[in-house]
């Protein structure tokens, strides 16, 4: 199905929300195609064509419970499913040697010592948020926080999202804390500030605090801000649609294809590290 | 000392950083004039000159920690101190029949109890922020709050004050977040999301969030976010320093001097109420 | 095909992103049916069904270069199109007596003297920006610029949209202005200052300023400053996409049906007239 | 008068808003001290004793227009003047072989070769904007404009400033831009659209547009904004009070004191060059 010149990737939850987002930038994309699609077992989708349920016109890739013989098909997958389902994929793409582009969040501590197994065996890119914007806004924050010094300058990070999401502080407020902290050369749950109510004293310096507002349809918007006696700054990233992370891990994927085994970020893919 | 034509004022914690901001603002009004100054009892201060310790030049108002006939010298008090002293000076002042404006937070609802029996006998205008700017956002709030429907329009309120402030969310959080409880006719406090950390679930419809944020020296910025699907209004305020406060308060006298008793907001002194 | 029980619109401009975004709206509205789509002579797009075109399900209903039997066969027009096709519409739409939803921008006088005459024989709601938040926006604006004196307060409104838009200040920023200027009773374009550049002199009391971003997708942002000595205002809206400005205009054909002519705005629909 | 191991400073426009901030930051600064205060030629201020004039305790240091004799007996000189004064200073400066930090804006391209001259003899500081935050901002603005393709990202600067800002759009945003057109490696008087009114046509790709409110008393706002296909970076930079100006030029004054001649920026003075 696939043009044997072109890329094939399989996308793993390829029947939700985010799944089909990518299927569409794969389909926009030159150079890549879609070659395989997978749901977990007992998904009403089983059978259906995924293009056609992404919205394109059909493509003749049925979406599947079976993932072996899709990642053997393939040279990558992308992946934005649950932590125990990407450790078992990590699996798969090691054993495949194809690349595998990870965008689940809240993956344990255990989960990521089994990530990094599966990266001795082929190339993983994998960040908290695979947007172009926010792994420069990672960049500038981490230069800000060294310029800066912490006796002065007090750093919080502010975020808002849509009312569905049910965890705070987001994976990408949490991903440029860890920026800021890189930066002052802290470490980062030592010395975060994650909520406020009631007495709290003054503020300690050198720590690092974290904001949540929830409400509506907000995509995500994230602020770092240095705060001075006498001057602010604030670093700003605004997401406008979900878009935005597709097009990251299609870049990542067109990165890491032929890339030799190893954990990469998408700060390696924009060549920002 | 005062010219008898002028509204003689006593400030209540003269010393302090707001109380010199006080007096410099009664200083450049006409109409006004400073008639008292009064410290606690022990202060280094008692016995300077009021006017040039908030740099100005000498007026001959020293301070002293004897309310009573500094009082009875008076046609107002501005009082932004502590609650066991407010609730003090409301007593002197309702003996004296004469304004109290106070600015003082964190009342106990006894203190609040004490208060308004205080206003029974004299004018007192109360409010957690004095400055116009809040005070009129308060009431758009309020507003924005009655039209838009609590099913598809999410209430947040974000504050962000300097490094020293002890509490949190701020009181003006608050009192934004009552102007929005009233719009939608709902209990504040039922209906609070004072912090999110960790698993917190979905949002719930109908709740109003607050976040905090500290840091630098901000004198004070609150924004209430109304979210709804596909769209949001931001209605914000930023204090750029607290002379804006103590112009408040000298409007407020203004507006109660012979007023009849009872206790006002500055809703009633703007004319929004 | 449509449900009598149910009012049927006329999507006019149907093939375009906001015709399509209507027939979604339409399509998802409980009480409203898609009973004609019109496109302009000459487009590729006509014979084709125009709910499948607008990424539905096949409704049936083609897309026709002919108004006439398809207004003559609704309740109500919705209309995102041109002033000179605007006007047109207006004319049918008086002809048939069916309500007209006009989201048009940039009509001229003489086009605005044809639709008020129109007017006289069929409801017409019309504004700049059919979304229910930048309505209620305006409506808080002229509040605050009653409330605040022009001595003190300088008025500001700045917006930003996507790369391309090709004429500034948006109509929603001018919509905005005039509603300040309301509050204020001035006149909008005596006073406004529309761009600065080079030597400008001190700000002129009283003037209401406009400024202008453009760039990437943004769908557009407003925000109307109001500033003080010592303190800020900030009255924004957001819009995430434009599905709300569909959705304002489905909301004002269900209000528009069946009521008396007259030239009705957003204000009205929304009861805050 | 001044401490001989202490680095002994001239202000120029020593009786201005400006000058004094700047005698009171060097008062508060370890190692610096006032040794000299200008003003212009009849001023009525001549004769009075500077630091008293700022609002300290007298110095001894009194105001004189004649600048000779004040630079001949210091170590540096702080300048927030004009343009024909600076140039003037430049020369006295480097005469007396101290360092010369000027903050002066507006100068034009002859200013600036007679500034470059003399900074053959003597160290010369000049930057549009003082502060440690604004500085760093431009670092951060260059490297955003290097990273993030000018084919995908829209820079645009935005920037607010009391209403008795006489020009637009003010030195700071044209700094920021100029970082912003040397991360793209473009000019950026080639490349800027300075301000939008009317029919302006969709936005070139690769220009910088500029956009000016002005109210209030706001000390100054910047915002560099990267708006791309579904996300936009925003770094911001807030000034709360002049005293940033002031810290950065005695800060700039202790890294200049004894360096070897030439023209050096802030950007040298925080290490970022």
């Amino acid at each position: 199905m696939a043009d044997t010149r072109e890329m094939g990737l399989v996308v793993v939850g390829a029947g939700g929300r985010m799944g089909q987002a990518l299927i569409r930038a794969i389909h926009a994309t030159p150079g890549l195609c879609l070659s395989g699609a997978v749901e977990r077992t007992g998904s009403p989708l089983i059978g259906r064509d995924a293009s056609a349920h992404a919205g394109l016109e059909a493509s003749g890739i049925k979406i599947t419970d079976d993932p072996l013989p899709a990642f053997a098909a393939a040279q990558g997958v992308l992946d934005f499913t649950t932590p125990a389902a990407t450790v078992e994929f990590a699996g798969y793409a090691a054993q495949a040697g194809i690349a595998h582009i990870i965008g689940t969040t809240g993956c344990s501590d255990e989960d990521e010592v089994r990530i990094k197994a599966a990266a001795r065996h082929a190339p993983i890119v994998k960040s908290g948020n695979m947007s172009l914007g926010v792994n420069l806004l990672a960049g500038l924050v981490k230069k800000a926080a060294e310029a800066l010094p912490a006796e002065d300058f007090d750093i919080e990070i502010l975020e808002m999202h849509h009312r569905h999401k049910v965890d705070a502080p987001s994976g990408t407020a949490l991903l440029l804390g860890a920026a800021a902290a890189e930066g002052r050369e802290i470490n980062l749950s030592e010395n975060s500030v994650r909520s406020r109510d009631g007495h709290t004293g003054a503020r300690q310096t050198g720590t690092i605090g974290f904001a949540t507002l929830r409400g509506g349809s907000v995509v995500g918007d994230h602020s770092v801000i240095l705060a001075g006696t006498g001057e602010r700054i604030t670093l700003s990233h605004q997401a406008e649609d979900r878009t935005i992370f597709a097009r990251g891990a299609v870049r990542a994927a067109l990165w890491a294809h032929g890339r030799k085994p190893g954990l990469y970020s998408m700060l390696d893919v924009l060549g920002l590290n």
